[in-house]
């Protein structure tokens, strides 16, 4: 399988067999070794805040830990290109998020939402990746940081 | 109204009347100025990882940024008892998560979950929470710190 | 006063009256309401490995929360330019860091550093502040965000 | 060596051989594979605020990141016990932090300062550590938490 198929089975993955990130409606629209994005629609469920109308934190934070680990996956994947599927599919199944910082920076408000995440931390045991959550009009929502584990 | 009465209709509102929360099954049963707490039950639609049968990440941040928002909102209340409801109720809506860390410890994995949260700053702007997750053995699954604005 | 004038004076004050800093010899080489620059050169007595030669942690943390504290000072001037000094004086003396993560993503290796800061979130009661520490040649060898209180 | 002969050298080079610990005056006095104290006192180098006469904030992240580092390294020792004493310094050498978040509670004021740290996830390649700084006093100033790699 060429890396690209490969991501393309991860975003599959991420977004047609996880159950909670179905649940929030999160699509893995992009990954790979460097980037991944996310795309997801507002919907009322995902609200925080009867009165403001505006995301839940929580689904913030769920979106950027999500852009995060595609793309410390994506990575990993790209790091192992030359180890068996079963080797990818070992390692990957370790993987894991440590630790996760989020910077609600507006309310969230809009219709669609774009998680992005790019590497800066890129190793055989530890990913770090800085993830961006903007909507449709580019109102710039969230930041945030994560820690992987990755091998 | 006495605290413990607005400490109680808090605890009702966060429960059931946010849409993500009651998505999750988050129930707030108890908070006062110092320190809440968050019950929720497993549900194989909150998996993150199909394949360990695992919580999402996102599930344990959005019922630790819960947990932490629940006692900065009932620490406002405390410090605002000689205002009037219209007052207080006009400083909650206020309230919002400035930033959140989450540090997943180990698997979520149980059949009922507890978040807890404790007051580390308290101030007329900004209040700090610690916040802790257990399942219904006392296994410790995550730790949080949450940044709230709160006036 | 223009603003160009008080965030000289702001830089010179950082700079040459803050015995900390003085200490690992940081300097304010700019800033204005977006984007704040630090400068420091190795020094032996910055080791925090001695056997691998490389800054303490604490040295990269304390460059990168000046960073993200001038930056946030800067943009309360620029946000209170219709105000008189002595106000804006006032609210420069309350400023404060909330939280601060530092993410180290590389050993801290050079012969001169340039830690760089841009506002995320600007209001009148928080910022927020993302920092990025660089060595002479470019190497990215830590990032940070920081929370801050400004009014 | 007996474990405490190991955490008792871990803590004098700790002290005494990393040159930015002896600038600020920090000494580990005490760590073992759950816990580690560090003490220093108020010197005047370490303000960075001269009208308020308060602890900069890097020196409160220095003495955290310190804490946890000596906690981390303590617990690998712990988990190594029956290998060699080469092989215990080779692992201590890549001891590193990944990174750290600093909560800023109160403002740095006293004459002796003692940060504190705990193991919160131990593990062979990532530990994590939650640590405390209070004053002479038991003044809570500041809390941390930090991730640590360890293999």
């Amino acid at each position: 399988m060429t890396l690209e198929t490969i991501n393309q089975k991860l975003a599959y993955a991420w977004t047609n067999e996880m159950p909670f990130n179905q649940l929030l409606g999160l699509k893995v629209t992009f990954c790979d070794k460097d980037r991944a994005e996310i795309h997801f629609d507002w919907h009322d469920k995902l609200i925080g805040n009867k009165a403001q109308k505006i995301l839940h934190g929580g689904v913030i934070a769920t979106s950027l830990d999500l852009a995060g680990a595609v793309v410390a996956a994506a990575n990993i994947v790209a790091q192992m290109s030359d180890h068996s599927e079963d080797a990818i599919v070992e390692n990957l199944s370790k993987l894991g998020t440590i630790d996760l910082r989020t910077d609600f920076l507006r309310p969230g408000r809009g219709e669609k939402f774009i998680a992005t995440s790019t590497i800066i931390r890129s190793g055989n045991k530890v990913a770090v990746a800085r993830m961006e959550l903007h909507n449709q009009d580019g109102l710039h929502i969230a930041v945030g940081t994560g820690t992987y584990m990755v091998g």
